[in-house]
């Protein structure tokens, strides 16, 4: 959420004689999306944003991301593609990092979104899984269930029982549980796998933008579902349900793409594991920030609080 | 240089009904100018700067801040006044701190200025010179020479021969040789006072914005020349001097003032006193701010090399 590498204004018009966009008028440093460098860019003909990719994003898998993008708006889903310069390419080098020009979408990520913007967002999302479904190339998940294990080894019991006594166990039990009842089986696809108000742009009660597709990957389609409900039903600490907006995702979502019996059998479950995953990987950042870092630790206990919504509540995805 | 405190879109939508400045389209966050927290916002009628004054700004000075950039507006100047709200108030609360909404400028700021952007910076800087002379408020210059001496003492001898050594005594000596032939008498008006590359936006050779007027106070007019002279004329790390850059200056800025007689003899002593405040700034941050934080410390040293440089070279300003 900084600005990582600075990026010279003249070496950013340098850059953008590549492309037919403009030339620059005004470039500002961004703090926003995973740990990336963003500029937001003027051009006398557009506005874009240039990002730097740092450490998180792993350069190969940018082929991934970015011709996900490029299906998502032939289908008509407001998604930033990246921009191609004269001579095809949407992957360049800047500042000694893997650079993209990215299309800027309007609108503004709604802190607490109403129903009528989740039904917005489960419509968005239900439409780009029509679209994702014929996506041919794959990207394995990596933070999927297999590296939950890794992480709650990386955090270790003392690291865990720090952040809330007892919660090494409950990661464990909680670990064994979703191992046993995992679903098999289900329709597979590209997701976005991390649909946090964050990533949803809006005017009003209008998705502008889905944005911040770092972590797609190849997935159950129905853990898509899961991890939205997680990201959007609950206050911020996880201590408060709002049944009307799990109500007004699922059935925008259901507006689109009916949800098949079998992928909502398995909600209950995958919504467990969505939840898990944010809680080890807040747990991971926890313990590895430093508190005087100038980074905003996310509270771990957000997740463990959904978690023990969702071990009680399995109901809460019944038609 | 970070978002120190986050406002939720929902209250930037609130906080615009109260101005004649269409709604929201767009808000990010941008990582710029002194400690405070800044988003760039689109309306549906103009974009602008929200800032929000984190702890180095005290709201106390704002209406002189304010003030000068109005009188500059009218000037002419391009700098970026603070829109008023339907009821004529330019100062705000938002999110629990004082906040404006501060008119968007093009431009970019130039990291590797030519002698033509120097040029017109000159002539930019004596511009707002000639009207700041008429602005009646003062503000007494916070890091002016008496401050310098706190800032040694804050550092200490051992904080600032930890920097390199030595320079506790050369910082001792240059103090009480400022303290001899510090000029008297000099024409007093509104100055900038820190006017780097950073605070200028440009376009092609033409400045388009003097921003960030946050340590903007009353002093001698040619200690302005003499601060732009040290940021503009010298490699980053302060040990190549250009000479093209600074003549390109300095005659920018006498097409518009003549400097006088006066002034002009007292430049050297002037720009080795903007050289130590720089110095003394930096080391102080260096010293209190922890290596692994993740904020840029900029080296004690720059300034110390361009210090030793004004020493050496005081014809540097002779007409």
């Amino acid at each position: 959420m900084a600005v990582y590498t600075r990026v010279d204004a003249e070496d950013i018009e340098q850059f953008l004689t590549r492309y037919d966009a403009g030339s620059l008028v005004s470039a500002k440093g961004i703090a926003e999306g995973v740990e990336n460098s963003n500029y937001l860019l003027e051009t006398t003909t557009d506005r874009f944003i240039l990002t730097l990719y740092e450490k998180r994003v792993n350069p190969d898998d940018l082929p991934f991301f970015l011709g996900l993008l490029d299906d998502l708006v032939v289908a008509g889903l407001p998604v930033p593609p990246a921009i191609r310069d004269r001579e095809g390419r949407q992957i360049q080098q800047l500042a000694g990092k893997t650079a993209c020009l990215i299309q800027f979408l309007p609108g503004v990520s709604i802190s607490h979104p109403t129903p009528a913007q989740a039904a917005a967002t489960g419509k968005a999302l239900a439409r780009m899984h029509l679209s994702t479904a014929d996506y041919e190339p794959t990207r394995q998940n990596d933070m999927g269930r297999p590296d939950w294990h890794k992480l709650a080894r990386d955090c270790g019991p003392e690291g865990l029982n720090a952040i809330h006594a007892g919660l090494a166990a409950l990661v464990d039990s909680e670990l064994e549980f979703l191992d046993e009842h995992w679903p098999q089986n289900l329709a597979i696809s590209a997701i976005h796998a991390d649909l946090f108000p964050d990533n949803v742009l809006m005017l009003g009660d209008e998705v502008t933008g889905l944005i911040d597709f770092y972590f797609s990957c190849t997935d159950f389609t129905a853990y898509d579902i899961a991890v939205t409900h997680a990201a959007w039903c609950f206050s911020d600490d996880g201590l408060t349900f709002d049944s009307r907006i799990s109500d007004a995702l699922l059935a925008g979502y259901e507006a689109i793409r009916v949800i098949p019996e079998k992928e909502r059998e398995a909600l209950p479950v995958l919504a467990r594991g969505a939840a898990l995953r944010f809680l080890l990987t807040r747990a991971y950042d926890w313990i590895n920030t430093p508190p005087e870092a100038m980074v905003t630790r996310k509270d771990p206990m957000a997740f463990l609080n959904r978690l023990s919504f969702y071990q009680q509540h399995p109901d809460v995805f019944s038609a």
